[in-house]
């Protein structure tokens, strides 16, 4: 039986096939893996068993997406029923309402819910919403925070030490980035509410809303400390700007959210993977007074905003299904599961005799070869070299029968258990055995 | 029994459900109509069952994409399959490879293709590929042209008499769009190859893209002309500029899209609708010296771009049972019909003798309650009362068990016949007969 990464293996034949029809030879950059990707077959709940039938943990889960694994029953069964009725309509279905309603239970915050295909979507309608809503046309973003491909957010997502300033600088993502892009964007950094409010004051009678993550993936998962969130809280209302927390990973962490958990107010939210059970979803929800500028009943909203996937039956029906297995209890085993890996990784590393640590929050975690602690943007940026270790630690631990991200991050499932955890610890501690790690390509 | 808008219906409870959790009412702001919006429960075939249990054909097809109607027993059967085996990966799958081979297959001018989970997205990205290979940041678009939710292609949308301008002004659409945004759109008038050439050139040196479609939905879905496209190509390549073709609608033209039906030979095509069988897609498609924006072998690409569902398999999967059931032979067929419903259309109006008529191109009908010819967005603008008139109509054809967009338009299926065009058109002079449309709300 060939395996990947052989030369001989399927993974490499779809790879070429791949690389006839696609720059880069596949569609997404996310799964690029040296030499060249894993692809996957098919999936059984915490399992991916790839084209040349191997089967490995999947502590990815389509990154964050999948909260109950792959192909969960429950889910499985009601999309199944669904899919013979029809997947989707110009009219509204029930399913977008049950959905709904059950955000809006869960979380305080949320009184109205608009949804959309992705979370990049609904990041770039929380943007233009607090556009409208206030008239002033700059953000503010926290330095390296990923939320999507719309331009004004992807502004300081991979600044470096050559061009990020001592404050942070406003540094374009895509080359060719309009100057009115750069110009409109401000970033702060993560967890430092001295230099959040200065700079949130500084520029406040020009600004639509201030953007942040409660627990941004570039970051390590840290969480956000309460001291940042009272003072970007109180500068951004001072300013009478909007604050659009960005939950489409962090909404993992409790049945309310984030914004539950640790204690924000957001005028706006912006949720995705995890809602859609597996499925392409994207929402923003919030206050009525602020999700109004959507509503087409008092004449042209002040902002339109339509897509033609946007709340389809199925991404409604697999979305609601996948939240109503998250009970509490469901959340506090899940989040104890991450505890557990974290606590492991970090007794695998000290076993071995190897600097690194785990750092993030709940089900998230994120592998460092040092014990630095993360704290922001800049203690979580890796130099070229510490990037290429990582990677060639990720690579021995998918061999080993484990995926997690080129950056050492993971994310856990309710299907998964203890067993699972200390299988993980087990194949770190013999990848970290293998040898140095800064020489392995 | 109970019908649409019945205040006992069931659309009017899910209706008031809908009010307490959604801005508006509903999610989607497309399928609004007074005094609120018939609620979808399955669709078959050609028909859309409501959740009072009403039987409509549906002219509408999720808005272009469902070109083969409602659950299509072959894509319901590929996607079933799918679904048990897992609906997203981190990975790469084969369906991602096999929607891609046929596209390049069909279409000569798509080298490497890039999936998104919406027609949105792709435009998107389009925009920002032609901006990070040309490094400049300026973009033409057409005047009216409806290119999904990015900022900036949505400006000048629902430009009116009062703003518009004797040229076209660049008009915001959104309240609250950056200057950055209106300062970077460029606007040229639909199918006016004078206007065309000399705009383009004039703002040639820092235009990274002309971006059109050759079937614009807001200008009756007039088919675009030869010197038009021999105006915008010639003058677009004469200032380096790319060409962007928004085939997001026009894909159901041909099986080779507009581009091969008109002649058209864009840098790089959007598409989304019809390629994702009736599932959430988009995608930017092109010759490798463009699409190379997106490539990440040679380091860092010049547009890194992911999205979490992008390229999920059972999307690709349902968009490639869809795509091969388009058979050349079932294009002519589906043309024909249309053909066959602008002309009954027509004659409809006449045989009543109420103005109006029918624009439009292939599977494509918009009526119009005028015999004044379609050319561009401003003959196709209507005052209010001529909405309201539209909109009326649209409201009887609804209760006659027709469904189109309340601008009155439609979009066949490849499983309608003759029979459902000549019913449409029946109902279509009971409508017309009921009395002055200008009078009715
Ligand atoms: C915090 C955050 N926001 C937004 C996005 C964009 O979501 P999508 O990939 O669905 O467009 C992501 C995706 O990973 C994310 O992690
Ligand atoms: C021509 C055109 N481009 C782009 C879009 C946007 O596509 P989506 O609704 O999938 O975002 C549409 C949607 O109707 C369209 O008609």
């Amino acid at each position: 039986m060939t395996e990947w990464p052989d030369p001989e293996s399927q993974s490499r034949k779809l790879y070429e096939r791949g690389s006839k029809v696609f720059a880069g030879g596949i569609t997404r950059i996310q799964p690029w893996q040296e030499p060249f990707p894993v692809y996957a077959a098919r999936g059984e709940g915490p399992y991916v068993i790839d084209v040349d039938g191997t089967r490995r943990v999947d502590l990815l889960n389509n990154f964050a997406s999948l909260i109950h694994g792959h192909a969960h029953p429950a889910i499985v069964e009601a999309v199944r029923d669904r899919i013979g009725l029809g997947t989707a309509f110009t009219m509204p279905t029930e399913s977008e309402i049950q959905l709904a309603e059950l955000l809006c239970e869960r979380v305080s915050g949320f009184e109205w819910v608009r949804f959309s295909n992705s979370g990049s979507e609904a990041v770039m309608s929380a943007v233009k919403a607090a556009r409208a809503l206030t008239g002033r046309s700059k953000i503010v973003k926290m330095e390296g925070a990923y939320h999507g491909s719309y331009d004004y957010v992807e502004v300081s997502l991979d600044s470096s030490p050559t061009n990020w300033g001592n404050e942070p600088a406003s540094v374009p993502y895509a080359k060719g980035t309009p100057k009115g892009v750069t110009d409109d964007v401000i970033v702060i950094p993560f967890n430092d509410p001295e230099a959040a409010d200065r700079i949130i004051r500084e520029h406040g009678p020009s600004l639509a809303a201030v953007l942040i993550d409660a627990t941004p993936t570039y970051m390590g998962m840290t969480p956000i400390t309460q001291p940042f969130i009272k003072a970007v809280q109180t500068a951004t209302r001072a300013v009478g700007a909007l604050l659009i927390l960005d939950e489409v990973i962090s909404f993992r962490l409790h049945e309310g959210g984030a914004q539950t958990l640790f204690g924000i107010e957001p005028d706006l939210t912006t949720l995705a993977k995890i809602i859609g059970g597996g499925f392409p979803v994207g929402a923003v929800a919030g206050r009525r007074e602020v999700m109004k500028v959507f509503d087409h009943r008092q004449g042209r909203p002040a902002l339109p905003w339509s897509g033609t996937f946007s709340a389809n039956p199925v991404s409604m029906t697999a979305g609601r299904v996948s939240m109503e297995l998250l009970t509490p209890a469901v959340f506090a085993r899940l989040n104890a599961l991450g505890d557990l890996a974290r606590r492991r990784i970090d007794e695998t590393f000290a076993a071995v005799g190897v600097e690194g640590h785990a750092s993030g929050v709940g089900s998230m975690f994120n592998l460092h070869l040092t014990r630095q602690p993360i704290e922001d943007y800049r203690s979580a940026w890796r130099t070229p070299a510490q990037a290429k270790a990582m990677f060639a630690l990720q690579t021995r631990l998918v061999k080993e029968g484990y995926v997690i991200s080129t950056k050492g991050m993971g994310f856990l499932s309710t299907v998964m258990d203890e067993a699972i955890v200390e299988g993980f610890a087990q194949a770190l501690g013999r990848a970290l055995r293998a040898g140095a790690l800064d020489l392995v390509a």
